[in-house]
């Protein structure tokens, strides 16, 4: 694998997030291209190839959407990456641009959750999952039960993750939950979905676009995010004898090899964007990514470390939890937000120290069992 | 972008092709693979990616099969390109063995037809096609239509076409129609589908897997088939202003791409398997493909020359119209038969003269009204 060398995340463009039952899933893709690119300042005859992401499509999007932005005849790739399809997209135009085979390259995350799913995600009965009924709250809810058993986590100790990350979420002004942010009682008194995530722990089903550009880092003075590593696991199958839980193993591989391709360690990381799409989520991805020790994640939101205005920012832009996750777009969300607090552009939302930022994505659970699709990017801010 | 050297398909397998409604995904795809691994003379462990295409997956098929398989962890791509999704995921393959990104990786094209639709695809409301009640018959008999305007075509000359492929097929203990191959009069007098294509001259929808191990070209004295050349194309949008009909100019562009790579012309090609979704394709795609001048394709059925001991036989394994067409598996199909071919391996359906052969997929309709995804691949014999 060839090590990348001088890629930089050129531009970066969302959709709004929210349910939008009667957009055509095209005019979202639409709103982060035209962001994307603008903010690039390229243009849209430099764009060689297109790389979307995006888990239930529909068949053909990258056609559908590249007929609506009226791009030229470039090549179009679609991948599927579960909950990671979008940061899976960026991976490969960044793997496509570092190794020379195309020098400009869109990224675009998308799903349309609300037009495939009536508020609920039934797993397919063929599978195995499904054939458990076992959706990703209830994936989820095993995670934590499994980790409270092993190193204890207390339900406020949970909590106090979705009230960091939705009063984060009230800042964006693109977010799908934004209304005024819960307080711990109100986390701990939302409805129980799956001992022992109540409602307002778990993230919505929400529709949206991300778009990034990728391309070769234009030089200091350039807006440009520079692309320090990007490492891309799956294929690997949890085994319930693991000594980790559920969704543990993958990251670590990922975040080891982004941080050993980028040289940095997890002290230097000034933000970060993981995937909290159940509060356990986040507990499990930071102890991954080295942010704590094993049992010690769930500290992180109650100590102040991972809020806005602590040492180590996580999820400013409210996360999958307030943020919402349209499962293809969640990848490119989080690359936006860092490229914005990288750049200093995050607004009210801005962290203090932004010189290297993180994006931990995983996918996979309803088709996996196994959280084996995962991708963390080291980025740094250009001076 | 990377020239190929030195790249072979070093082992395909398939599945049987049918409607096999009872059987779970994975096993389709377990049959295609354990032929091409144990084909390729390759062990599970040499297995570096596994890069799988299919349009409806489900999603996290990948993941699904990597289980039953048993295959350690390794990185798993989803690609989708409509109806050359297997034939994207063989040409990412082959350039990712060509530019060293891995040594050894696993192609599989699935689809299970047969759970998703029950009986006929229906395009989705919102897009373009599916609200003007378009689906793929459709689409391929108003390119008829016009290429009959255009350059004149008769009905026995588009009839012939499907007796050759389902002659062929009846020699394919995997196709999924197999019986007794019909006459000019009976696929004439099959029911009208869409004017002028008959039951008879559209491909059934079908279940299957095929597989094939691309790797480095091992030497003389194996039984690797050289990759001369590949080439994918996506993204050009169909004018209805072109001179050319829907479907021609994608594989155009493909077909220079890869005959200038191979440095090879379409003369010296030996056999082919080419698109034939419906008659009419398989007359568009090899004009395309430079077999015959623009308007007379359709000759070259009932000449002969596309016969099995013809000149340059064209679809010796039945093609779409008798093996079926199992999207996302009808290009690792193409792909198998065409190895089999050149090895000399193809028994009752042998050609004659083996040493170059071309594969050819083209994908987008439904949601595209481009052809806008086609694959050329000019393979070789080992000597």
């Amino acid at each position: 694998m060839e090590r990348i060398h001088d890629v930089a995340v050129q531009g970066v463009g969302t959709s709004d997030y929210g349910w939008f039952r009667n957009r055509r899933v095209e005019s979202l893709a639409w709103e982060a291209v035209a962001e994307a690119v603008k903010d690039a300042g390229v243009a849209v005859e430099d764009i060689d190839a297109m790389i979307v992401g995006s888990v239930f499509g529909p068949p053909g999007i990258a056609t559908r959407v590249q007929r609506g932005l009226g791009l030229p005849g470039i090549p179009l790739w679609t991948v599927e990456a579960a909950c990671a399809s979008g940061t899976a997209a960026y991976h490969r135009a960044v793997e496509a641009v570092g190794s020379g085979q195309y020098e400009t390259v869109l990224v675009l995350g998308i799903e349309q959750m609300s037009t495939l799913f009536s508020g609920a995600i039934v797993p397919e009965a063929t599978d195995p999952e499904g054939a458990a009924g076992l959706p990703l709250p209830g994936l989820y809810a095993l995670q934590a039960q499994r980790y409270a058993a092993e190193h204890g986590v207390t339900p406020e100790q949970l909590a106090a993750i979705a009230v960091k990350n939705k009063a984060n979420g009230t800042d964006n002004p693109r977010a799908h939950l934004r209304e005024q942010p819960p307080s711990l009682q109100e986390v701990l008194e939302s409805r129980m979905i799956v001992e022992p995530l109540t409602l307002l722990q778990c993230c919505p089903t929400t529709d949206g676009a991300g778009a990034a550009v990728v391309g070769r880092h234009r030089g200091s003075g350039t807006r440009d995010v520079l692309v320090r590593s990007s490492a891309y696991v799956s294929g690997q199958l949890w085994d319930q004898r693991s000594e980790h839980v559920w969704g543990f193993d993958p990251v670590v591989r990922a975040a080891e090899a982004a941080f050993a391709e980028a040289g940095v360690g997890i002290s230097d990381i000034d933000v970060l964007e993981v995937h909290d799409a159940f509060t356990i989520g986040e507990v499990i991805a930071l102890e991954a990514l080295g942010l704590a020790p094993l049992g010690k994640g769930a500290e992180l939101a109650p100590s102040g470390h991972t809020a806005r205005d602590g040492a180590q920012p996580v999820n400013p832009s409210g996360g999958l939890l307030s943020r919402g996750h349209p499962l293809g777009a969640t990848g490119t969300a989080q690359l936006a937000e860092i490229v914005w607090q990288l750049r200093g552009e995050a607004g009210a939302r801005q962290v203090r120290r932004h010189r290297l930022g993180v994006v931990e994505t995983m996918g996979g659970g309803a088709a996996g069992m196994d959280g084996n699709n995962c991708v963390v990017s080291v980025l740094e801010a250009n001076r």
